[in-house]
């Protein structure tokens, strides 16, 4: 498997820590960002991902895009640990709390949102924080409800073993942290971060510690 | 099945859209929105839905939020006609498709975001539809892409019958033309679009023609 994969981006993290957890052999291939995409003169990334982003997994000549999708992929090819409970209600919960991240917190966080608000708007650098604290927080804030008032109570966001959800939001924790959003009002949430970061893959998955092209598991 | 409902929101017509192809009967309950969350008062509805956001699918007791996550629940429950295909690789494209719309197009131009540009920035109404119809161009752009250079050819998005990326394509076209982003440059998409407006289920889930409280199916 080839990660295509950017040191500076959240999402990416992800898809680092199902291949950790799965024990799945990779390869990481480093995207450089414009803050701009250039649509007349696409790059040969742009070739692979129509939307330009990362991650991408390629599993040989099998190109996917967006991080959920190919965390489910590997959750399906590689079923051990399975990050999906079997019955259709906790397998339907778990998805909503991932999705609270994937969809209403980190698309309105990311970096060509925050350029395309400073370029075109003019929004001053304060502004712009204020800006990503404040989706931070409101996502933390929901997902913090959520886990107290729906799930079944446990050391993670669903039972006693990581799944999707966690996946989710540990990097979304990483990712509050360095936008300075107090994170004091969330026990529950930092309760289940710290859980996280006494597992191997969910800590070596993180940006800060992964090498550059490093290869996991066997 | 309750349908938490809103007619001026786009997300919902997603889980229309299915429970209509699918024939499940289902009732649908109206939710109104004010522009900021109240947090210190919740309502009934934030009780039901930490995010406090439509859709929500009641199926007796136990609740889902987040459109992809109640998508894929009634796509198990209710396999015909199944919403995804039935190979891994198949699955993770058509996810794939539907989470380019679900997680990066849709939530930057929803009614929560388009209030915080105006009332905490200021931003003046053109400048906000210049913002919406940023992302929601550029999603499309990206979808045209997608298809074109790596889906099956086919009448949809992925092959001869309907997926889950048409069931997040349509409303994504409709509220596009809502904004007035011009479409004569996504000339794949609109294919699909129009062979969706001919589906009963694609059509008659818009919010324009859908009444409240309808009952569908048997």
């Amino acid at each position: 498997m080839k990660l295509y994969d950017n040191i500076h981006a959240n999402a990416p993290i992800r898809v680092r820590i199902v291949l950790l957890l799965k024990n799945i052999p990779f390869e990481r291939i480093p995207v450089g960002f414009s803050s701009e995409r250039n649509r007349t003169n696409p790059t040969s990334y742009d070739a692979l991902n129509p939307q330009g982003m990362v991650p991408v997994l390629a599993d040989e000549n099998f190109v996917i895009w967006q991080s959920l999708a190919i965390a489910e992929y590997l959750d399906e090819l590689f079923p051990t640990p399975p990050l999906l409970p079997a019955d259709s209600r906790g397998k339907a919960h778990v998805r909503s709390l991932a999705l609270m991240i994937a969809c209403d917190a980190q698309p309105l966080a990311n970096f060509r949102v925050r350029e395309f608000l400073i370029r075109e708007f003019g929004l001053p650098d304060a502004e712009m924080l204020r800006w990503v604290r404040h989706w931070l927080a409101e996502s933390l804030t929901d997902y913090e409800t959520a886990i107290v008032r729906h799930s079944t109570p446990g050391r993670f966001s669903y039972g006693n073993s990581p799944t999707l959800a966690d996946v989710y939001l540990f990097p979304h924790v990483l990712h509050a942290k360095r936008f300075g959003v107090p994170l004091d009002a969330y026990p529950a949430v930092m309760r289940i971060f710290n859980e996280c970061m006494a597992i191997p893959a969910f800590y070596n998955a993180r940006s800060e510690d992964a090498p550059n092209n490093a290869r996991a598991g066997k």
